[in-house]
């Protein structure tokens, strides 16, 4: 039994904007198991998420229904409602309250969103105007909560599967408004600012043009979006796509685009799928900060696939040990 | 069903050295699921770690054995091999090699640690003498590596049941020491630097003096060492365990409190399997860095339940969301 099943070495690699490192170690991906670690479905109960149970969660806050329909009754297409179970609850500071404490009251929004009625686990399941109409939600809330002023930052994220966090099967998305931005978004901000004064041009968009002229990396092209594995993948199969043009925010998308983008994301995760056995996955849209100028940023979609995980060295050093080199990992994405 | 299960709100917390921020999201806890996530055991074959399955290994670099026993034979009680599936390897970094560009070759050293020759799965059910001789064998090869002039860090790690990581059930620590400090544990370092410099004290030890006053995060104290759940905990149940007496390295340390330190381990763990139902964990050892001279750092052991998990929100904030506040946390694994 041999060490290390393919030619290739461990090697170092380093984030040239963030300093972040990761290991790219394709050996550890050939480790013994002790375990089965495949997961049963248990729920026995109804779906809170299926057309129906519209009882089962809080009134809606948002949803895209017939026009005959009545709120928090069938008849919807995408709903968005407050996570009954949320990291942080809406209210308004008080008056003194600075969020420069190390201490203050876990404000902010954490809405679900229910992709779709029906009860389906993935957005592959979804027809492309189902999964364009739920980006256009996506956009119309990211939009309507930047005008709470005391909101600095949202990240939406998806998590598809229990070794991905999920606790539901049905398809759903989460978003979590927060009054600042995030320590570790804010250094890349900032990493990105400096580099454009430096350079002349957007960090991403450089990124970008060298990993199309490169192609070891790319997953897929399609009608204005580019799907990459990052040179710097902290996790095995790791991808990101950008939108070719240079854009600060998801929410200025325009309607054409957002089908594109559908297109796009629904063939990544057929992709992921097809090729990697349905395995659990995050999704991360990055989008900049709703009250700060950031010229510099160029939004983008993370999809974390969970084949490898993070564990005691990840824990102990933010350094991640990612088994598959992020250019085999295209490779087999693309199928070629 | 109501949404939050404690009277007690979500609250933002920042690490008043490192600026880190968590979400303790009391709510979070009670989520319905839709997955089993309970694991089997699958292996049939031999365990590669039992006495008896040494030529199952790499030969070992390290051990602890009888008299009269021979290397990579039976007779041992503390074994250290190289770990088959690395995620870096040992090898002479080339002469122009600096380290400072964004992409080098993985060197260092990854070993496994097998802690006992009997096939148990904790260090619980080990004596205190074994878990003591275990300590001396980490402190022993960390010695022995701090003379490789090209390794600058260590960690030594135990990744506990497959949810935090573990792909073998037979008891076992891994060290992985790599040609740099992380640069997580490097911003650490400069932030302890410069906060001893302001307040004239190791801001561990403050930190501990403050936890001991107040008491409601204590977990236990014994014979010199203090367990606590820190303010700043990323997971549930969350456990530190400091030196009370201001020390930079765990190498450093004498025979007498190494079997006190057995204890407190074997205490704080015995807590948890008790208290929480036997989840994974993962265990850290944080020790100063082999070159640089940190007399501010003060060396500690982190234990990480794998009681919540990371998903999508901490993969792209950085900011975890703790379900259990800490002070709880305490209360429940004091059993008070």
């Amino acid at each position: 039994m041999g060490a290390i099943s393919t030619d290739k070495k461990p090697e170092f690699r380093k984030d040239p904007l963030t300093g972040r490192w990761v290991i790219i170690a394709p050996g550890r991906s050939q480790r013994p198991q002790d375990y089965d670690t495949a997961v049963r479905r248990v729920r026995s109960g109804p779906c809170p998420f299926c057309e129906g149970n519209e009882s089962e969660t809080t009134p809606e806050v948002l949803a895209r229904r017939h026009p005959n329909s009545e709120p928090n009754g069938p008849g919807w297409r995408v709903r968005v409602v407050s996570n009954k179970y949320p990291a942080v609850c809406s209210g308004m500071p008080a008056a003194d309250s600075t969020f420069a404490a190390s201490c203050f009251p876990g404000l902010g929004i954490h809405d679900v969103i229910v992709d779709t009625p029906r009860h389906v686990a993935s957005l592959t399941d979804m027809a492309i105007s189902e999964v364009t109409e739920l980006l256009d939600v996506f956009r119309e809330r990211l939009a309507q909560l930047s005008n709470e002023p005391y909101l600095e930052y949202a990240l939406i994220f998806k998590n598809v599967g229990p070794t991905a966090g999920a606790s539901l099967e049905h398809s759903h998305s989460q978003l979590l408004a927060i009054p600042m931005v995030p320590p570790l978004f804010g250094s890349e901000l900032e990493a990105a600012r400096r580099w454009s004064e430096r350079e002349g041009q957007c960090y991403y968009c450089q990124l970008l043009s060298q990993e199309q002229a490169g192609g070891d990396r790319i997953v897929l092209r399609h009608s204005g979006f580019t799907a990459f594995c990052p040179f710097v993948s902290r996790f095995a199969y790791e991808i990101w796509i950008f939108p070719d043009t240079h854009a600060e925010r998801f929410e200025a998308m325009t309607p054409g685009s957002l089908s594109s983008l559908a297109e796009t994301i629904q063939s990544v995760l057929k992709a992921i799928e097809t090729r990697l056995g349905k395995p659990g996955y995050n999704v991360l849209l990055h989008t900049a900060p709703f009250r700060k100028k950031t010229p510099y940023f160029h939004w983008r979609i993370e999809i974390l696939p969970s084949v490898s995980r993070a564990a005691g060295f990840e824990w102990g050093t933010g350094i991640h040990i990612n088994p598959v080199f992020p250019e085999e990992a295209a490779q087999t994405l693309r199928g070629s």
